[in-house]
């Protein structure tokens, strides 16, 4: 039997030493000048960005647990682009990361079945996935069941770390409960099983909650006690390591922060001025691994 | 300038006669017998699904002005289907029907416009694609301009057609108004700019309206006037055409409905038994096509 999705990531967690994730979302206009050509066509792109993110793997997987690879950046390409997306996720598993496959996909129970299919089960495909939690139970059921059968694990959208999220996510009923906190219930509940436990007493369910809103992080630790977090919204999106703490419980567990542009593009930023691409990418994952590790370790 | 899509679609509704689409979701498994072999690998299973869905859009293109295929039983065999995907859009595009993705895509900003770009642009994009709508505003834009821009179009979840939909759906705040409503409401702030409504004096930004809750529908018509309602839930799902009504203006324009397994798999109703498949599907689709105009005209 595969071991339980969570068990793993707590252990990857342990032996990399800090509870963190770097996301790969590559874009082909902020490559390092060097792997910019006049390209004739947007297909010709993809060999680039190829180099760019095998190179963004060989460096981050001796310091970070985890990555996350977003499918839109391939999407982008169609299935050329998708194709990329599949090495990627191949080589990042063989690099011996946990690989978390960024496609927020949500649909009826039928088609989520197809979903789940895709993104959990055969060779090429991501140790869990993040998803949409729109259409309630029977639109989750399936991931939650083939993960909970391939040791692997979803992530479920609760409270997102954009600037609109409110808007949305705050609808709150009579008793001043939010909309994001009524999905967080939903969620403890689904993924709350015993059959979905792990011996480290958290589930193949987790949830994805957003770093720019500490309090809201905190509210949502107590709804959802056996979900571990991943937590958006490090550097670039403007949360900061004490931020991103709230999500974590008091023994250090719980969660793993996530950070993607701050950390593969840190050669364009001011601090990291005239240093190798590749200097800066390593110096950007170690620098953010401390401040986690750190913000962790306060609690 | 490129036509706007709500006017394309009212025009290929209106030379039909019928405001139907056909919904491509092929599991090996459903197949016609004759397509289907001992075969070796998931990956061989896709011949068959090929020359079944082009048999499909053959059959349907002269009843039905749409077809919404839906991309996760493509990705069920990750980028060799997404590849099979992108010739299924073309081919129904290169045969004159409207084409939707359904794909309900999903991020913050800056990933949605990676999606909006792979999704809505590029030779073989569809005309439309859903998108889901729980990042709010700043997670629709990209998706709605990127529409607007090139003449096609976006369908937000409003209230989706599957059982425990209203278990996320119907929270209600102290007024009584429920989360879908909301959305609904956001749906029609977003989509209500002028440059974004066509001379028909409907929106690109649709929404998509479950045919399960024809009172929700009436009041979802109220709220969001400038919309046009893909309307999913007839046949397999449990509605009837009077249900679908619902979802429609007076002057019988204003939603789309779509039936996806009654129609392609129609061979395996009780019916149809001994029907040649492909005359059962034909009849399956002339036969929802009246159903439709019917129910529609008589309101």
């Amino acid at each position: 039997m595969a071991e339980h999705f969570a068990d793993r990531l707590l252990a990857a967690i342990e032996r990399a030493g800090s509870p963190v994730c770097v996301g790969i979302d590559p874009v082909y206009d902020r490559l390092p000048k060097e792997l910019q050509r006049k390209v004739r066509d947007e297909v010709e792109q993809t060999e680039f960005i190829n180099i760019f993110c095998l190179e963004v793997l060989r460096i981050i997987s001796p310091i970070v647990p985890a990555v996350k690879i977003q499918s839109a950046y391939f999407e982008k390409y169609g299935s050329v682009g998708v194709d990329l997306y599949e090495l990627l996720v191949a080589t990042a598993r063989d690099d011996g990361l946990i690989v978390i496959g960024d496609v927020k996909r949500n649909d009826i129970g039928s088609t989520a079945q197809a979903y789940a299919a895709g993104h959990l089960t055969g060779t090429n495909s991501p140790d869990a996935i993040t998803v949409n939690g729109y259409f309630g139970a029977d639109g989750l059921k399936p991931f939650v069941d083939t993960a909970a059968d391939v040791g692997k694990g979803v992530f479920v959208l609760v409270r997102t770390s954009n600037p609109s999220a409110a808007t949305i996510q705050d609808f709150a009923d009579a008793n001043g409960k939010k909309f994001y906190e009524h999905m967080a219930e939903q969620v403890a509940a689904i993924g709350g099983g015993e059959e979905l436990i792990g011996g480290s007493g958290y589930s193949c369910v987790g949830a994805v909650v957003g770093a720019t809103y500490p309090d809201e992080a905190r509210r949502l630790r107590e709804i959802m006690p056996q979900q571990i977090f991943l937590v958006p919204g490090y550097g670039a999106q403007g949360a900061s390591a004490a931020d991103c703490a709230a999500a974590f419980k008091p023994d250090g567990t719980g969660a793993i922060v996530n950070a993607s542009r701050s950390v593969i593009y840190a050669y364009q930023r001011e601090e990291y001025v005239g240093m190798d691409w590749k200097k800066a990418i390593e110096t950007a994952a170690e620098k953010f691994a401390d401040d986690i590790r750190q913000a962790c370790s306060l609690k």
